[in-house]
């Protein structure tokens, strides 16, 4: 099934849950036949589903030609937003930007890449305010990007940095100011027809979480410098992967949701994103937001956590081998080897010490990665052996066209995962309770308009 | 008591916890006693307790000192370190350090701080070979910091590190190193001395997650412009009230360690840290290390997690509200509104907009802070309405010496609850598991020298 392979899920580690999972395979694909025929829950925000083939691709030329029509310069890209609208731009472009781009002009001329800055997505006036003062140095363009243009995050930080453009640029800030915002209704449309801002719309039948491939994501990464057909494709490769099987019930996405079924059956509470890459941290975000939100209702769902290997080893791994066995565990694994060297110049090997008094002499010669790889591989044995299941999703190397894979892969696994726990996994009921809270507080007695 | 006013808890939502944690008193106050006596599991290992008034403020003044009379100039430090040897620098620098130090020359300039750059708490060969580029830029010092010199983390980048700085600073590298290391035996000491760099000890009575207050944390953060003296203040402040309490049943950390307990005996599985300024991101790292391997033994503990406001009440908050109520939460609120003015300029405010479309009208002319602490505030009371025990840690603002304050409550607090499950609270004999595993897979035979 070569179409699968991109893909590859492993559950020899997983335990019992590993096992009992053939139990809940009709399950599992009776959900999946229920998201493509469009009769579950939450059918009329399925527009995630094969979004690539379906706009996503035409979408992706459409913006890479705008933006290299652009008669501006910039040196950075300002995202407003908070949730779904910043997570997934913020996994992409941290897991492939050069860790150092924001502190080096001469990492930036080579990379050709353009950072990304983040606002909206909290209430922290130091944080404000220092991005205040930095913006002084820069050249900026903003994404501004909210459904309603409503979310108190976004339009307070938005009411800042619209005034701080204004003052700088004065008419030539509508230049500088893109709006991803609902096709027609809301206060940032209103807001963006007044000001003659440039609009790209968010699709009406596509939730906040599942909306990194369409203009929320592909706009600001485009602008940061990335080829978002790249990613556009790897998604669609996934996609596709649903036109061409053969057994549904081989399908990687389709095995993760009973897998994790299985899990929650068990009595498991909660679930570590395990990876062994620094720059995959906001890609466990994104993920956390999307199983978090889709799986936690009604009192279920497993606790969406993460971990980085090895790092985390030397913090949460004693818990993990001997405290409350209460978790399971998703690792991620670049598979192919080659991709990650071509991403790489040349190869970092351990050095020869002369003493070999630090007890490290077995690893002289050796790659970073290759032992990055074993102290991963070597968790995963020593947490399944002591009962953690663990499951493991093997990726090709990290790459633009993998994130548009992982993020296909993780929203079709995740809504067949929710969909098992009888859940609509497309809607936040639970978020308006905090909110109704904040605005008492606050004394909100209007009404937005 | 004044004494314990830096610090207050409140369990007012705390619900069921909260209510029973005054069954497990008398066992937190023993448990205290029995720290202070020595005579606890672990006692080998409480050199912490106290520890500034008995040696660390001296080590402080006297690193302070010896900063003030290098005769070398330096632009950032590279912390090479794992675990306990890096996670509380990075707390205190990432809570006090302007965001975009990294970013700007001005910036540097006028805060007259250095970056902090890490290495050798992972594996990942991107992101070291990504290190070594950006450190052509600089001029770095660089901290080495293993008890034994032995971990295959530290010991494989500080071969890299080392045969860098001898290569581009010849025999002058011996000055820019600068190695924290067991008092007498190990690899790095012996290195160390054969090499003639700088060292400072880490006491034997004191484990790796408990250690920041020692050369380990004070070294680094004065070298990056910190005045340390008023960390170890803000550490001395708190530890001082335990020998002025009148009664160690009011005793915040007492509290915090007895509602655990409640907790823990009530079926909870997990535990929030949940926190609203994005800078102490790395702090909930760092204590996320202390209760995982503290209390993650013998099938126990509360697996420790974080969630910063408001950004993740649009990524978890869901799941609090309506998913698995199988957590407790901790929040972190700063309650000196006036140490939080104090560290800005000015204020930051929403500015006036004259339609209002956004609907956030009723925001005009606030601080953006005041939104911030309601919309923790509203988190706090619509996840205990809906039955998530809400403990509330209110310190003074975040500050230097808050940090100190912070470090040496927890230390002690999870002391206090880990002894409370009946584990010794100093070990962690879970993380040999993987680490043979690892061996076995790169093919280890020799034995460190």
């Amino acid at each position: 099934m070569e179409a699968l392979s991109a893909i590859k899920i492993d559950l020899s580690r997983a335990g019992k849950p590993g096992e009992t999972m053939t139990e809940y395979l009709p399950s599992a694909i009776a959900k999946l036949h229920s998201l493509q025929k469009g009769d579950c829950p939450g059918h009329e925000l399925t527009g995630w589903l094969d979004w690539p083939a379906r706009h996503g691709l035409s979408l992706a030329d459409k913006i890479m030609e705008w933006k290299e029509q652009l008669l501006l310069s910039w040196d950075c890209v300002l995202l407003c937003g908070i949730g779904g609208s910043y997570a997934g731009t913020r996994a992409v472009e941290q897991a492939l930007t050069h860790r150092y781009l924001s502190c080096s002009e001469e990492i930036r001329r080579r990379e050709r890449l353009k950072p990304v800055l983040y606002c909206g997505h909290h209430l922290a006036e130091k944080e404000l305010w220092e991005l205040l003062e930095y913006l002084d140095e820069k050249n900026p363009l903003i994404c501004v990007i909210s459904k309603s243009g409503t979310t108190t995050e976004v339009g307070a930080a938005f009411r800042v940095i619209r005034h701080y453009m204004e003052k700088r640029y004065g008419t030539g800030s509508r230049d500088r100011i893109i709006a991803i915002t609902d096709q027609k209704k809301g206060a940032l449309r209103a807001l963006a027809q007044e000001k003659s801002y440039t609009c790209f719309d968010i699709p009406d039948d596509i939730g906040g979480r599942f909306s990194v491939l369409s203009g929320v994501g592909l706009v600001p990464l485009a602008l940061a410098g990335f080829d978002v057909r790249v990613l556009s494709e790897g998604a669609d490769h996934f996609f596709s992967s649903l036109k061409t099987m053969d057994d549904p019930g081989m399908h990687p996405a389709v095995r993760l949701a009973a897998t994790r079924k299985a899990a929650w059956e068990e009595g498991y509470c909660l679930d570590i994103l395990s990876f062994r890459e620094p720059g995959l941290a906001a890609f466990a975000e994104w993920w956390k937001q999307l199983f978090g939100e889709s799986e936690g209702k009604e009192g279920k769902g497993l606790f969406p956590s993460s971990m980085l290997y090895s790092t985390d080893l030397h913090s949460l791994g004693q818990f993990l081998q001997e405290g409350r066995p209460c978790m399971i565990q998703t690792f991620l694994e670049a598979g192919n080897f080659d991709s990650v060297d071509a991403s790489l110049e040349k190869r970092l090997r351990v050095p020869h010490s002369p003493d070999g008094k630090d007890g490290l002499n077995f690893l002289e010669a050796r790659c970073f990665d290759e032992i990055s790889r074993a102290a991963m591989e070597a968790g995963m044995n020593a947490h399944s052996a002591r009962g953690v299941p663990c499951i493991r999703i093997v990726y090709p190397g990290t790459s633009l066209w993998s994130m548009g894979l992982l993020f296909a892969f993780f929203e079709l696994s995740c809504a067949i995962s929710a969909l098992m726990l009888e859940l609509n996994p497309f809607n936040q009921p639970g978020v308006e309770a905090y909110k109704q809270q904040m605005f008492r507080i606050l004394g909100k007695t209007e009404n937005p308009v």
